[in-house]
């Protein structure tokens, strides 16, 4: 359960302290406070580092910000060669030291009573930021590039590639245990597309971070990956998690047995019954059969999500016997 | 292509002389015009009624306006039993008879020229408005609902459905040649959920409509449906409209032998050279193979779409020889 704690009450009273996202996100003890509330509270197997998938564009001489209610800024979004010249790889070491910092001091809070989670954004939906400027409801800049001058986007997306392989192997080096890559709009594209504009990238990135560390877990996700699955299975990622709308007995055969899968109860169920939330974890366990599944919501707890609701739901998930 | 002519400018000069959308998706004569802008210029094989999935609410007792910017608005979100008894079944006749003398006069101006088509919305997607109170992002309101008072829900959409094939009958006895069905939010809903929120209803709308038209083509949209089209063929709808997410060889393989097709080239495609626009419908037109596909964009043109590559679209898709 990503997005650690926003629908907390714990997190909104350090919201309100902390109004600054990029703050909240870059500086080691906010991080490590608000990485760890969710643990404190309801003890799950995982502890997701606070942070957000645009924290190293700063690092890579993007400006941007992530303002309240509106979402990601990026001040002068990519569109040409140039702009893809200045930009910067990525020297995690040296952009985000907090981030290594804040694992290191997440691994010995938890003590192995959990694992340490990092996580990147993919290179295409980096790029779909960038690109866009922010969030985006058709993603006609980042279409227009790649249907119009693929070539440059295709060097924005190396630079990308690049940097995020190298920001995994740091977020290894400094604790995490396993590292979920978020291709959140891969989905915006056509199948064909995804085969040019996104698959090649994240498999350069899973290769080439199995080369260096091969027992670090790599788990992937994609929104709405329901007309993909075969396709993402050629990732070579270990993991991948799926989103509730894909049927998880389907979402297994579709994968193969070799993938393993995490997720995928239907976030807006937390909204219902106590029985029916129990029902859905049950019916989702089952469909996933023993062994290699992660169980999950399959998107972030939505704000205004009842806490008692999710208490239930871990509460559920522990009594689970095989 | 639905949402006709909403990226063309000719269309923009009516919204100025009319701003109010329910103005001009209610008068005749304005409905016509709008109806006729894209065939007029591209002459495309199909004529789709202007109007919204919505017209038919202020009929059954929801008040409601298309608002500028906002998109549709409740004014009454319905949640309760009480309201859903206050919701009146849907008399086409009485409610909208612009509807039915617009599709008369639209057959006659296009004089079999190209097919005049007819929409509704589907109950869930309907249900979906009224409970959130418009558009959504996480369709929270309506999954509290499903999740805590199914049968609530279970009623109104009862209502949707017997409103819905009925108005399909009458867009039908009017003039209108084949009808589809707009399940947009259909896939907000895990598979399981579909099963009980909105497959049964579906079946029942269809299975009704082809008691009384059995020679009426029925379309099925739903947005995204990657997770869920074994489950839409079994609705026993005639064509499935697919969006540009699932590929199309994937899509017809998934769908079966009996399902028709339509769709589904990306959008955002004509942001691209038009090179890029001539291969796309090609690749599209190969993968549906011969017979049983209606060549389309996988959802409504964005606005910002250069017209000259509509152009081009159809252009290239009426050179098509097989």
């Amino acid at each position: 359960m990503r997005q650690a704690g926003r629908y907390m009450k714990s997190y909104q009273v350090i919201c309100e302290k902390y109004p600054s996202f990029r703050e909240r996100s870059e500086n080691v003890d906010l991080v490590v406070e608000i990485s760890l509330q969710p643990w404190k509270v309801f003890k799950p197997d995982g502890v997701i580092l606070f942070s957000d998938i645009l924290t190293p564009l700063s690092g890579m001489n993007i400006p941007f910000d992530i303002v309240k209610g509106k979402g990601p800024v990026i001040f002068d979004p990519i569109h040409t060669a140039g702009q893809v010249d200045q930009v910067r790889e990525f020297i995690p070491e040296d952009s985000v030291p907090y981030v290594g910092e804040a694992l290191t001091i997440l691994r010995k809070e938890v003590d192995n009573k959990a694992a340490v989670l990092g996580f990147v954004g993919a290179p295409f939906t980096l790029a779909s930021y960038v690109v866009e400027g922010g969030s985006s409801k058709h993603f006609s800049k980042i279409k227009r590039l790649a249907f119009s001058e693929p070539k440059i986007l295709h060097s924005l997306l190396q630079k990308f590639t690049t940097s995020m392989a190298r920001y995994i192997q740091y977020q290894a080096d400094n604790g995490a245990q396993a590292v979920q890559i978020f291709d959140s709009w891969a989905t915006e594209l056509s199948p064909v597309d995804f085969e040019q504009f996104s698959l090649p990238y994240l498999k350069q990135i899973i290769d080439t971070v199995k080369k260096s560390h091969p027992e670090l877990p790599l788990i992937l996700y994609a929104s709405g990956s329901g007309g993909l699955l075969e396709r993402i299975a050629l990732t070579g990622v270990d993991v991948v998690s799926l989103d509730w709308t894909v049927d998880m007995a389907d979402g297994r055969r579709r994968l193969g047995p070799n993938i393993a899968v995490q997720g995928n109860v239907d976030p807006g169920v937390l909204f219902g019954s106590r029985e029916l939330i129990t029902d859905r974890i049950y019916d989702t366990v089952r469909k996933a059969g023993r062994g290699k599944h992660i169980l999950n919501l399959g998107h972030g707890i939505v704000v205004g999500t009842p806490e008692e609701n999710v208490a239930h739901f871990f509460e559920v998930a522990k009594g689970i016997r095989y």
